[in-house]
């Protein structure tokens, strides 16, 4: 017999984002988007001046599953202070970063069995001193992992995609692109595909970085000195790596029959594809964690906060995710 | 009365490759996919050597229109000899190459209404002593205008792209990327939309370089001191042109349908999107020539040449395109 799987931790992210009022679409839509049992961590008075649905504040985390089918269940953070819908504040940063924290720790203590984070504002978690470049990096701190140790994974329901570098200027991706990067991005990808996806023998394909890939060195170098000796060792892990390709030519839906993840050498390498077919299903995935972990793929959208028009099948798809690779685990 | 368009040259490229057969096929399909009257140049027998339908080698060009309900209508260049399909040869390369100049000469003279290129191997065409990047800057030169005057425009049925830069190693592009190309980019892709697209008001859209489109400067400055500089130029002359945008937000649904082009920085951030939608109908159209000139957007294919396997959608998309364009130059 099988123990049930634990409810997720979704952090609403900033509550003066649109994180609270996605969330509660999602569980509102719990029925007939499937989406599996979980809870909320934030502010009471974020989401209700979004949202007119039942909430149940918890007193323990552990009775979310129970309540899940009644009302949205929600461990309430220390108190913000009054949130406005579209206006982020340094209160509201804070409530996004202890949201953050509850959820990794109530997921490390076995009480969630995945984290699913809300978009936050960068620049406000600056100013009251967050000091990573983002929510991943603080969580693979908290989960003990070296950041070269982690992958984003961009997952739609065609395409995933990786890049191994990320916020990168562009100017500087050349030289921030080693052999040793692209190879621990890819075993940790390797690995991922099969925990989180079940997939037992996964397929990675990897991008050139130049037109053309490089067109055989005429076009850039980096093909023949940095990436190939990347796939060539990875190869040697046993890990079923082909490439570089051009990277215009591996999108296409043929193309992306052939693998189940393609390594991107940097940031729009990976999601221009990836967002042109699944800009509204799209989810990004930490691979690398002890933890599942997943996002949607989009940002706080302030202007559109507390008017009921955000999407909220970005939100619903990374919870969605983020339950099945939990259950692949559990399993 | 309008006077009825010339038909289009269709230069059938490296005869060692696909470009035989998928121009015999385009003919072949020529009612039901609607092809306009077009005539082939290059050579008999190595068309005959993949296709047996009907040919006729044209005394004059200007006998394609009245030939083509009935046969494949050729003008024959200097015989290269035997031509092995998929084996490419120095002599194969003089026949693309006489092939193109022919093409060229009869649009410049009237007797063709638009240019379409087969494609080439480059490789055996600087072994002949051919010193252009590509059948672009060849064609430009024949019609006298200055390479920064034409743009590479890659058009699907829902997408159109340019790349500022083309065949840059990716390393470079920041430092070869000025104010001064995208706005000069910029003037032809307008006027190309407005001559050759029927399009009387284009509306352009800018990527950024950089990831988030730098991030207001966080994650590069291209876009401030390069990019939005070259959109407030483009303005002032009176062309509606919106960013720098985050490239990876641009190609969704909802994104393209506000814009006619988008202007993009490199060549995959153009190549990614238009091939990941439109891999098997988007044409490359050189913008800012005197005569029209499309080509489909693929290479040779030695590997498959000769089989009958090569798709010919890309051709016939490319031959149809270049007929609107005549058809309204014409009118």
């Amino acid at each position: 017999m099988r123990t049930p799987v634990a409810p997720l931790a979704v952090a609403l992210g900033d509550p003066a984002g649109i994180g609270p009022e996605i969330v509660a679409a999602a569980w509102a839509a719990r029925v007939e988007r499937r989406v599996p049992p979980f809870f909320a961590i934030g502010d009471l008075r974020a989401v209700k001046a979004v949202w007119d649905g039942p909430i149940v504040v918890l007193g323990a985390p552990g009775d979310a599953a129970a309540m899940f089918p009644h009302a949205l269940p929600l461990v309430q953070v220390d108190d913000p202070g009054e949130i406005v819908p579209g206006v982020p504040n340094l209160p509201g940063a804070r409530c996004a970063l202890d949201s953050l924290e509850i959820a990794v720790g109530l997921c490390r203590a076995g009480t969630a069995s995945g984290v699913v984070t809300g978009p936050v504002a960068k620049a406000q978690l600056y100013a009251i001193g967050f000091t990573y470049p983002g929510q991943t990096e603080f969580i693979a701190e908290r989960c003990g992992v070296a950041e070269g140790n982690v992958a984003m994974m961009l997952a739609g329901p065609t395409l995933r995609t990786v890049p191994v570098t990320i916020h990168t200027p562009l100017a500087q991706v050349a030289s921030v692109l080693t052999t040793e990067l692209i190879v621990a991005r890819g075993r940790v990808v390797a690995r991922g595909l099969q925990r989180d996806f079940g997939i037992a023998a996964p397929r990675l394909a990897v991008a050139g970085l130049n037109p053309h890939a490089g067109e055989n060195g005429m076009l850039g170098r980096q093909e023949i000195e940095v990436i190939a000796p990347a796939i060539e060792l990875l190869r040697a892990e046993g890990i079923d790596v082909t490439g570089p390709y051009s990277a215009d030519g591996m999108f296409h839906p043929a193309a992306r029959a052939r693998f189940d993840a393609a390594l991107c050498m940097y940031h729009d390498q990976a999601l221009i594809p990836l967002k042109t077919l699944h800009f509204d299903d799209g989810v990004n995935v930490t691979l690398g964690l002890p933890i599942v972990r997943t996002s949607p793929d989009h940002g706080t959208a302030f202007d559109l906060a507390g008017q009921g028009r955000a999407s909220p099948a970005p939100m619903i798809a990374a919870i969605r995710m983020a339950g099945e690779a939990a259950a692949r685990r559990a399993g």
